[in-house]
């Protein structure tokens, strides 16, 4: 089995952000003991009444049991209560792994005085073992008694399986003159498996707004942030998103908003954009044996669907993404990666940039590059390559991290 | 740059097979210092009058300028020599790009006494660097004049470029009581780039086929072998395949065919078949870093074109590649990669083989399967994984190779 990671990404920042309690919420985190005895494995947030919900799941076939629990009860748009652990997903594990999660929703439920479908439950973990949900039995109770508003940085670091740090972020925003906070964290390394990593991301705000409109925005802002970045192309079967708005902020003026459309939420959804689009990068700068922030910047392609094929196929080479960690600007391999997406692209037409340096134009290498200022670049920590197709107004941003030995000894090195 | 490879991967064929003589075709190969000098980077074959051809290419939508250049000459479906040369893939080259490859093509009908657009051209290596066509002025003349009927040795080794060995494979056939031969070599280790590997093939027979039957041939036998295997997802800019049928068999009382569809060349078909098989399997066995074979059946899809899909899903996941590099018996993996196809995929009626165990069936772990007697087959060399949907009558079979830390050093060690 992969061990937990001892050192820290060099790509971290240097210290997750203080968080302050945000009304309506609290947390707790504990052992359960679902896979290794003593380990922190287990994470509960509590809820206000009123809270409404919203949810972004893994587009695999083969969803884990969590994901389609919370894909069901999502639909009432209320919540109270959220589970998660880690050491084991629950993923392929048949009937068993569903009533696993009825169980540990009940128990949740009892244990906090809310109704079972108004409990939420991640997990990540090994894939295929059964969920033994009765360890939640003699440990539900305790958390909910020792819950707390200021425990962000334990809850984030309670879902934390290959990561190498807590991944937190904070923005704050008005609503038609009130303040409301958003909060949140999340987990992710790579994508999958034992011990491995699923991205698991819960984002908390006081504002209130209905669950309609809250999915509505969650959905579209999920486009540009964590539908935007890359590890190793792979997907996991539990994959979750979740946004909680408590609503507290309405005692102190803020109005309740039904409507995504609604002009007053602009700046929310700026806020929310930020935090999402924070700790998407911090999922990315913690991708397993990761040494770059790569950023890719794919421009004048056909359409933005376009354009953002085009940047995956590029995020996703392998080629690519072995060059940039042997800090080579190997821009051939942007070519090959932009022609094998199978969209839109003229040759001829194709530009290529790392950083500000302008490598190759119309369908060859930039005769006035300076291979020195490059080579400068390469050196850095975050590596900006962009594409311009020259073909129409279509662009896309997508963020990922270079392909290291470290990845192949973190994800192959069971026997060693 | 990167290094060739000095030592042969442990993959390797024991030694390959002796080639005899084909009727209609010579081999020479020399160096023109191309990139480097004193290093064999140029091989011709000539090919008698009659000569017809087929070919299939990269789906690139940045083709390399020699790939354009074939596209146009095939229409006539007539071939008197082919020129190829490692050291430069003559690709993003723009306009020169054209101009060197019709200087070449102009340079090789000159010295071979044929028509210019009879002559066939492939590049690999370098990409974005202008190919200097003149470096050939000197180089053809001899090598037309000491070409040889039983150079195939030669011609296999001189395009190989981070190959770790010459990939040859020869079938015998026999159309209406008549026996022909099918022989051919290949290059392609990884996908691309500075002095990288692009997959190159040339097959010869002196079958008499006419061009569109051949065409029509060689791309249906396509779709299960050359595209049947990848080693990283990457796709170059200049894959090439090609087949020469010289005709010479006439004269041995071989009959003309003309349509692909003509019962006569059923055997023909099967000994072609196995030839393309043979030639892409020692690609994928000597993919860049490989330590195993690894073929991956899917069964049981809603169609045979989503079995594919699912198959490469599978053969292209880092974590797939990375945990039998590890010797992981990890079906959690392969349950994520058939998830993340896209493909219509029921969890709860997926089974999972890792040679003739099965590991995991309906959505869960097979309680009977012994670990230990997995463990042993993970450690062999030619590892074989099974996915059945359980949906359909939709099968395929594809082939790939291991994802290793040399990989990565391979492809990103330029620095060091």
């Amino acid at each position: 089995m992969a061990k937990k990671n001892t050192a820290v990404s060099p790509l971290a920042p240097k210290q997750p952000p203080h968080i302050a309690p945000l009304e309506g919420v609290r947390f707790s985190s504990g052992a359960a003991g679902i896979r290794y005895s003593d380990r922190t494995d287990v994470m509960i947030a509590l809820l206000d009444e009123g809270t409404t919900v919203a949810g972004v799941f893994t587009k695999s076939k083969c969803p884990s049991a969590p994901v389609d629990w919370c894909r069901a009860q999502l639909r009432g748009g209320k919540a109270r209560a959220l589970l998660v652990n880690s050491g084991n997903a629950n993923a392929f594990t048949g009937k068993v792994g569903a009533q696993a999660v009825k169980q540990s929703a009940k128990l949740l439920a009892s244990a906090a005085g809310v109704k079972e479908k108004h409990v939420f439950i991640a997990s990540t973990g090994v894939i295929g073992e059964p969920l033994d949900a009765t360890k939640f039995e003699d440990v539900l109770e305790p958390l909910v008694q020792k819950s707390q508003p200021d425990a962000w940085l334990e809850a984030a670091s309670a879902i934390m399986t290959t990561d190498t740090y807590p991944k937190l972020a904070t923005r704050k925003a008005h609503i038609a003159g009130t303040e409301v906070t958003i909060s949140g964290f999340a987990k992710g390394a790579g994508m999958i498996a034992p011990d491995m990593a699923t991205m698991l991301s819960f984002i908390f705000t006081d504002a209130c707004i209905g669950a309609e409109a809250l999915q509505a925005i969650l959905s579209k802002e999920t486009q540009s942030s964590f539908n935007a970045i890359t590890v190793d192309s792979d997907t996991s079967t539990s994959d979750t998103l979740m946004l909680f708005a408590t609503g507290a902020a309405k005692k102190r003026g803020a109005p309740k908003v039904d409507k995504a459309t609604d002009k007053r939420l602009a700046d929310f959804k700026r806020a929310l954009r930020e935090v999402m689009l924070d700790l998407a990068h911090q999922v990315t700068r913690d991708g397993e044996g990761a040494r770059k922030f790569i950023e890719i910047n794919v421009t004048g392609a056909e359409n933005a669907k376009s354009a953002k094929r085009i940047a995956f196929s590029i995020a996703n080479s392998p080629l690519v993404k072995t060059a940039i960690a042997g800090e080579d600007a190997n821009w051939g391999r942007v070519v090959m990666a932009v022609g094998k997406a199978g969209e839109p692209a003229d040759r001829d037409k194709l530009s290529i940039w790392f950083g500000n340096i302008r490598v190759a134009c119309q369908g060859l290498r930039d005769p006035g590059y300076n291979e020195e200022e490059v080579s400068q670049i390469m050196k850095k920590e975050h590596i900006v390559v962009r594409a311009d197709l020259g073909l129409g107004t279509g662009a896309s941003t997508v963020w990922t991290c270079d392909l290291t030995k470290e990845y192949v000894a973190i994800n192959g090195d069971y026997r060693s």
